[in-house]
């Protein structure tokens, strides 16, 4: 038996100020802004949907999950996990249809890339603009590969907060410069029109969805009601165009009309989510459908003919959030809009954390 | 058809400071040990234990998800969600074994409070130190239903990051004053001991855990191995101690050996859990155990003679880290001891997010 008389070693002045092991960058939604604005909208959503793109090429290596939700009355909570192996992303979301009563967004959202090594986070961000982003990205770079040559003008139903984006992801990735707003809303339609005004767009506001289609090549919709609605009709859709829904993104919501997706090519982000979240819950469970990653991989045909009426039904998916938290984090170094988090204990003797407190009343004493 | 000869529309002056609905509470590494010392560590962790007990004790209300884990080669990150309907909590944790060659800890964890109703966070805050102390109230309230009647005397097995904070918790909710220490690096037994040093605690320090169990009403076993191990064998155990076993916590790795199990009242956190990685992942899937919440409830019987072994297999489940959030923000009015986080957009219109860029894009050119 070794006898207890043990007295505190000596221990050389140690600091309570965190190691650099220990800060974690951080993007507030005040640097969010400052980045996207010293980058220039465009050219964010350029290269953000390069990273998007890239991660769609290499779909196979991520470890993919189902979002995990939490549900109430008033709406839901969801972690969406994903990992290349490498680098680990989480998104924190909620959907709150009410929000707006009180002054508050529907959706807002943070999220964290870490590095699979060490576990350790490397970056904390908001992602309530950076969702936007990413979805009207992602929406370009699908419409990319599944809208007809040369399409140049772009319904845009639902003209919410997402509406700019989609706008300028569009003219940006595909030169779609001329905009059709409807909105049964007509002051959402004034205020996007206003907020690309001097953008260079050709906008129309419309008094109808009907009218809003008429001659567009790309119909985006992207409304807010939570529940079956049937923005788009079997009728309103010519052959040829290329349709965006991005509005029906959870179960009880969707956007088109049953017939509109019998009569299209369906592409959607991940198959087992889009089945319960996105258009294609209206159809049967094995109802045919198109990974976008693999068109993107040339693994499976886009677009098959002028004629053929392309759906892309997007809900969005945990790589996308993963590719725009991997793109903020390598602005960082350049642009310097971040700063530090004190986020993860350091202690000098990783097995000492009881040890890092003593010491940090020691150094309170002491001053 | 509505022309578009929109022009902006004169606004009121708005800055581009965050609103107070978009502002989160932030618990840093810092001021979390701040908080612990001004509070004091045992009364932290008998007001800690006052939580996770009140929330045991309404446990059928809580929306029970098993922990979503991403598997690498060097590890795992997790993450913890649960809801009791009113607010939402989930925990970030890492494992990694070999992080300590780096001077990492080899688990770090940070965590988030939301409000069910309008799904917004209300608390960001580092949990390294808080999963810690949430874990050592945790055993301290298990035993305080299991153990026998006046322990006084607790063997620690594994004097690593966990053991000073279960000897302060024992201490302070079962008045375990004797302490036998172990672990396999003396040198952990001895900054164990040193950091306990004018404590009040009697304090021995063993060669052998055969030796540090002699006399211990309550056996921890808390050691960082992460594989099979067998730290206690069978004839180590006599009648009626209660084992407090920690360290078992994973696929893999356990602590115990079997026979004892078989021996015991086996006492757990959430059975679908602790099935996959606590000590009884090496017993039949259906070996009966007793949820601890029952006890606490007075639904099921805790300790049933003084000759009963009582085994309390904890593995952490996301109730207890709910608990240790909803403590901490019951804390920050009073203590200050917190930062604000600019985490979520939070425009005058919240349709018009495009439009706060466009605010602050003036806001930037005006200065």
């Amino acid at each position: 038996m070794i006898s207890s008389s043990v007295t505190r070693p000596a221990q050389p002045p140690k600091t309570s100020a965190p190691g650099t092991l220990a800060i974690v960058p951080f993007v507030s939604v005040d640097n969010m802004m400052r980045l996207v604005l010293a980058i220039g909208v465009e050219r964010f959503l350029v290269e953000l949907a390069g990273y998007i793109e890239e991660d769609f090429k290499r779909w196979p290596l991520f470890d993919k999950t189902p979002r995990v939700a939490s549900h109430s009355l008033e709406g839901v909570i969801e972690l969406m996990p994903t990992s290349d192996g490498s680098l680990y992303g989480f998104k924190y979301v909620n959907g709150h249809p009410k929000n707006t009563r009180d002054g508050r967004q529907t959706v807002t959202a943070f999220g964290v890339l870490s590095d699979v090594g060490s576990g350790y986070p490397m970056l904390l961000s908001e992602m309530t603009i950076l969702t936007a982003l990413r979805t009207a990205a992602t929406s370009a770079v699908a419409a990319k590969y599944l809208a007809p040559q040369d399409a140049c003008c772009m319904a845009l139903i639902g003209n919410g907060a997402q509406s700019e984006f989609q706008a300028l992801a569009f003219r940006a990735l595909l030169g779609t410069d001329k905009l059709r707003l409807y909105d049964i809303d007509l002051a959402a339609s004034q205020r996007c029109a206003a907020n690309l005004a001097g953008l260079g767009f050709d906008i129309t506001i419309c008094g109808s969805v009907q009218e809003a289609v008429e001659g567009a090549q790309i119909i985006t919709t992207v409304t807010a009601d939570k529940q079956y609605a049937t923005i788009l009709t079997d009728n309103m859709v010519g052959s040829g165009v290329h349709i965006n829904a991005v509005g029906g993104d959870c179960p009880g919501k969707t956007e088109l009309h049953r017939d509109i997706l019998l009569r299209s090519g369906i592409f959607v982000e991940y198959t087992p989510q889009t089945r319960i979240e996105g258009e294609i819950q209206q159809l049967d469970a094995d109802h045919p459908v198109t990974e976008l990653w693999q068109v993107i991989a040339d693994q499976a045909p886009g677009r098959t003919s002028a004629q053929q009426i392309t759906l892309f039904d997007s809900v969005g998916f945990a790589t996308e959030d993963f590719s725009a938290l991997r793109y903020i984090r390598d602005q960082l170094a350049a642009t310097g809009l971040y700063s530090e988090l004190d986020l993860i204990a350091d202690p000098d003797e990783p097995r000492d954390l009881f040890g890092m407190l003593l010491r940090m009343q020691g150094n309170i004493a002491a001053h």
